[in-house]
């Protein structure tokens, strides 16, 4: 498993110090992605879609459409997917009024979830962490919410907003009949509950990691765990501000007079905000249990290694005792100069007793590591 | 010892991301027990139980008789074990009017205790700890109060209420004089005082731990006492919002004028939630206990090694010197041709005095050692 | 140093779960020591004192003294050693109408030390550490203050009392002018400033622990840490929530009208609370002591180990070469087949020259090693 | 990547204790750098800049000019780089009525930052981390703020704020038109963006070391490793008081009636305080990489270190054996003596038989340790 | 460095368990020194100032002289060094009403800094920590102010206050024209800016043993690493509740209407607030510093312990293959029995082929270690 690099490492921050504030980037940076939009305007009784291949036909149908014939009680949402096409963002900027400052946030694909309330919008940047085949990327999903109105950024296509979509095709539910903050909420919802996938197979991952420490710690275990642990303390630093957006949006700590959730809506978040609690309790515990992985395969591996060491140690301590007496009986004394010289040679049983004495001393040692439980399976 | 991995690593939420909220799961996930349903109503002078041993008969018996008859100051207390006839636990939520956002709740067997008014109704989830022979099982308890009714919903049959139902049973005692509000906290003293024995359970398998590792640590110790942090950190995870549930209901932390808990109950809460103080103490310093046992086995086995590799060290160092002068001895240099050509091979003392060297040398060694200390214990 | 074992692992609660709350224990359990008691009575001017050596005294006393004749301002202190006898037990609690929530916590020997305020009574469990011998035992007393009267349980006879009752007997103190609520300080302040003599004592211990590990670290060393680390962190977990109820007591947390402790006995609780703050500063510096004592018992370990590798090394890479090349001197090849096949061993100075070759060897490596500092001291 | 030693361990406080508070130096410490400044005075309509080549510039040039014909709308900000002249300097503190208790912080260069009202001026103590070459310099930045004339002083040239004068002296930017807290935020705003390069410079050098520590970890990499935590350590600390600062004038904590930061400048400060909270953030997931490369280092070691260890043994434990049977038939007993002695040597196929034996064992064994999974890589 | 024991380990409490408050030590303590006083009292026209070398002087000094003939505005200071004359300072105590409780503490010298009104007099026991030499001294100063009045208490001679009293002599300073409020304010500053020098010590004993660790670390290394810790904590310990005595003082947290502390002498307390919060961010920095010295001791040790193993595996395991070949052609095969006995010896090249297939080993294997990196420096 990998997280992109540029998620991580590299430009926090575009833009050169010293730059003036609500400063929009010049040139698309090469992180972004061709820019794509998706209108869609509700009630409980009708539903239009329009989908834009491209900047230019958002572009063109621009100043004429939008918000053109939108009846009182409609919801619009404009769901934009990829910020490369910087002109027509500045024109959807413009055309529904939303702040300078806030759009800087919004090419900003690094920043922390934040909420905040100017003048009568509210705008909310949040982290959707999303699984491409074995690598985490971590979108960030910015939301612009006033009266009626919803306008989201998403870094490129591909988002958890689809069954969203299903559910406001099919009339008749819930969804269709309540205002614009339940389907912000609804989105909200999208992301927080995706996480639980990406969770999951994080999981996956420390329990397989976890079988290979316990098992057969290979070399190369540690980077994995090393990997893991840093993609997991990623993902709770993403999450981590969510929870804080959550709750000032949930206990209204914003200093407004207006309230952008509805008495209706505000059980969906709060249960939403449980969600969000249960997910970081449990990234907690697997950051834990990564950490106690180290620990395990430190001493699995000193384990192996004192297994390793101990067979040198008993068959070098049996032969090595072993060794001398041979050696000793290979020296050279000569027998016929004085009688102590090496009589043991000439004795009638001298090679039996010499081999006798060495089976003695092997049996003793291979006892005596018996009795001191060194022949045991530890 | 083992903990349910369903309990731990997977199904965090059975619904896809995105999904409405307040959907009930449609057909009954495989964690699900079949739905059996026990129905007692009292006051002071008597006292009404029906058991249904299946959800047939709770669902023909639902819609004629539950509030039927009724007693204006009766206490009612619907307790349904098993969530797999989904059909009937919606006739049940439908007929005492059981908020469908809680409801879904209920159904996410892996949800984190939590406390919430709901209109009139007070609206908890509590973890009831078990220990189902060696398996640390995890149970989900869920709790409606409403005026004079309680309604509880748990995972399978089988929990800590058995007490209480035969304190209900024999009349004449507090429980039957109070209200609903007492019965609750009877049935959360219950699940608290319940941990009381897993702890015990946990803390013999702790000095057994302990033991282990301080007398002859094997290879496994590590893995069990993996386990057990493991389990410690899932109990704690699953104690610790109860806490917060405790001081919720407790200091009326919500944001409400109706006051679940009569003021003579309070007192009885205030203990109940002592206890649960207390089992979070117990709980850390196990935890605590769980960590040091890495370090002391680590040292343990260290020392172990030591021993291993000082009996290879000393046996070594000694011999190898003395296999130096016997292989010193075998050379074949020729005596004939010079008198510096090994004279000793010739000399008359020349074994013995080969003997006495390799003796001084053992004899100095092992002095040596000795007054080095290494011979000792350690 | 050995810690109760009772006081940590077993028994955290004796009565099964789901029974009654206020359920006082049906039969003395092995805890309990036999009940003896003590009445004290006094004002400015006289000091009456009685003991009842066992519980059978105190009940034939029970109903027909305790209370009788007691003068307006007098002070009556009613100390109990022992919960054995039950029966007697609860006439002493009817007497003096102690609330029976609180009479159960009593008998709960493991309870957290709190402070409660039950009507007109200020209930108190503290906890008083005590060195009997060797062993570090932590014995629940508990008070209750109500209008000129004090009851205190006490687990066994034997505590910290002693001068407190000394300075009663001694008229003209200031202890005798004073109201009950300054002798209710006295005795919290004696099992506050009790506690400096075990921490002397442990911190004997730790000095002495410190020599060992840096001197001559033996292999049962680390047990010893192991247990003391065990015992600050039990001796702190019984001290910490002390501090909580001194807090409560000290700054009227209590949601009362009634104020226990006067004015004038307010700056001497303060002091009290100050000298808990300290002891609490000096048991969290010997935990860290006691942590660090691991790292140095391991980096002194792993020295002299160290230690005994280097000597093996150096001897063994001495020998190894030396013995090699006599055993190529020891080799058995034919030299009349040919003038190639070992001509040295008829060399005039074959054998010195084989003699002076290891020496140089030996010498070179020697050198080599003095240069590298391996035959330095560390 | 060095960090200059002043910086971190000396000079903590120039002045002896004792001396009277707000003693500026009498003479400069060597620290200081010669003073320069750098005086603009601006409206929307025009802008006035003079440089101060050296601190007798500035004498001259102070009593006559500074303040005379300023317009009403006049923003003035007096930039002073290098405290050598401390005459010069007290010149200005004196006519712009700065506080002697500031002007002591401003000269003690190892100042906390802070934020401070002082009558009708805020005075703010920053910090500005730089790169110089390789290394990170963390100057002192002061801020006196009051009514519309903004005073800096810095410790040497060279600083963040080129892009901001470059701003200021291209008319017609929002700049311009606002009051001098804008500039003041302005400049705020320059040295927090100013530290994403340096930590994009640290996330280069950790990514290195990573790398370093995973494929080929040389020896002194934990020295590196070391200084980069000591690095990261001593910015985060220069940073975490930065945003207390933030924190108290955003917040306008600072129990005042003037409010130095109008309503509109305010939302451009919360976007800085953002930023500074993204760099802490990061600046703690560095810290977390930092001390894991630790253990990542350790393990790779002693990873390296067992594979070498196993080559030793197998080698070892393979040529013991075999070395021994060598030895056993380089012994010299004489078999004309007795048919015992020996007599493997006379056989026919002695010599293959014990070459075979030979083999047998070594194969033997080669099969053992690769059953055992020895052979392997890891 | 060392630290004075009894500061750290023993005599946390003098008096028994159970004695009343407020009883002072009937005889000095070994620890106490002998007392000395200087009384100076002046304002800002003039200042008189005698020393008592002895008790003596001043008890005989103390009926007549100290408060007479003081003037109104006159401000009092009376220092008294050495607590062992008690009999004076008790008289020293009734002579300016010093509460006994309080007088108490003045004789506990292991005293935590704490601030305390007592009627109309602000207490503070402060630390002091001095280097003496070698050594940590840490002594306990306590201080009485009271209208005008300012008592001192400290341990010994020898203190900060030297260049205090050198302003005092000198007139015409600001601290001449201002009350004793500014007096007190001087002397806490004194004791904060006193602990820099201290920080200044330890910060040059903290990179001298960096050093020593990095380059050479010897085996009593670890030793002084563990006495820095342990200096580290205890002054850390006695200067954190300085904190929270300047934060009581500085915001008037202590429950009273008397303000103790002017408006104009709270910028100064400010200051020195600033002072004592950069101090701890040191400490807490240097007590990290010396954590990871642990760390990279055992790294650099164990990097050398791998160096010298590594020389003892290349040596042994290229000399045992050999040592094989040569006992190989050592053993005494009969070659006259068969042609297949070792006919090897007889070869007319047998001799040069052995020590070739010994050179072709050699080589071989160190080729195989050339690859492997393990001849390298690491």
């Amino acid at each position: 498993m990998k997280i992109k690099r540029a998620r991580l490492l590299s430009g926090f921050l575009k833009k050169p110090p010293g730059t003036a504030p609500g400063t929009l980037p010049e040139e698309a940076s090469q992180d972004f992605h061709p820019t794509t939009a998706q209108l869609i305007r509700y009630d409980d009784a009708q539903l239009n879609e329009t989908g834009y291949e491209n900047a230019q036909a958002l572009a063109t149908d621009l100043p004429r459409d939008l918000s053109e014939g939108r009846g009182k009680n409609d919801v619009e949402w404009l769901n934009i997917d990829g910020l490369q096409n910087i002109e027509t963002i500045k024109q959807v900027s413009a055309h529904y009024r939303l702040n300078y400052l806030a759009m800087e946030d919004v090419f900003n694909l690094h920043h922390r979830p934040k909420a905040e309330i100017i003048d009568d919008t509210l705008f909310l940047i949040m982290r959707m962490p999303i699984l491409r085949g074995d690598e985490l990327d971590n979108e960030q999903v910015s939301l612009f919410l006033k009266d009626g109105q919803l306008v989201t950024f998403q870094e490129q296509r591909g988002d958890s907003f689809g069954p969203v979509r299903e559910r406001l095709r099919n009339g008749g539910k819930r969804i269709r009949f309540l205002s614009a903050d339940y389907l912000a909420y609804t989105l909200i919802d999208s992301i927080v509950d995706g996480v639980f996938p990406v969770l999951d197979y994080f999981d996956g991952q420390l329990v397989s990691l976890e079988e290979c420490v316990m098992e057969a710690p290979e070399k190369d275990v540690l980077k994995d765990v090393y990997q893991m642990k840093r993609s997991l303390r990623s993902l709770r630093q993403s999450i981590w501000p969510m929870r804080e957006v959550l709750q000032t949006i949930l206990f209204e700590k914003l200093d407004t007079q207006v309230s952008f959730f509805s008495d209706s809506t505000q059980p969906y978040l709060r249960d939403c905000y449980d969600h969000l609690v249960q997910i970081i309790d449990i990234l907690e515990t697997m950051q834990e249990r990564s950490s106690s992985l180290i620990d395990l395969y430190m001493s699995s591996v000193s384990n192996r290694m004192n297994e390793v060491m101990k067979v040198l140690t008993i068959i070098a301590t049996i032969f090595i005792p072993l060794g001398f007496i041979a050696g000793l009986y290979g020296m050279n004394f000569d027998p016929d100069v004085s009688p102590y010289n090496m009589p043991e040679l000439s004795w009638y049983y001298g090679y039996p007793i010499a081999i006798g004495l060495m089976l003695f001393i092997a049996v003793g040692l291979v006892a005596y590591f018996w009795k001191k439980g060194w022949l045991g399976k530890s």
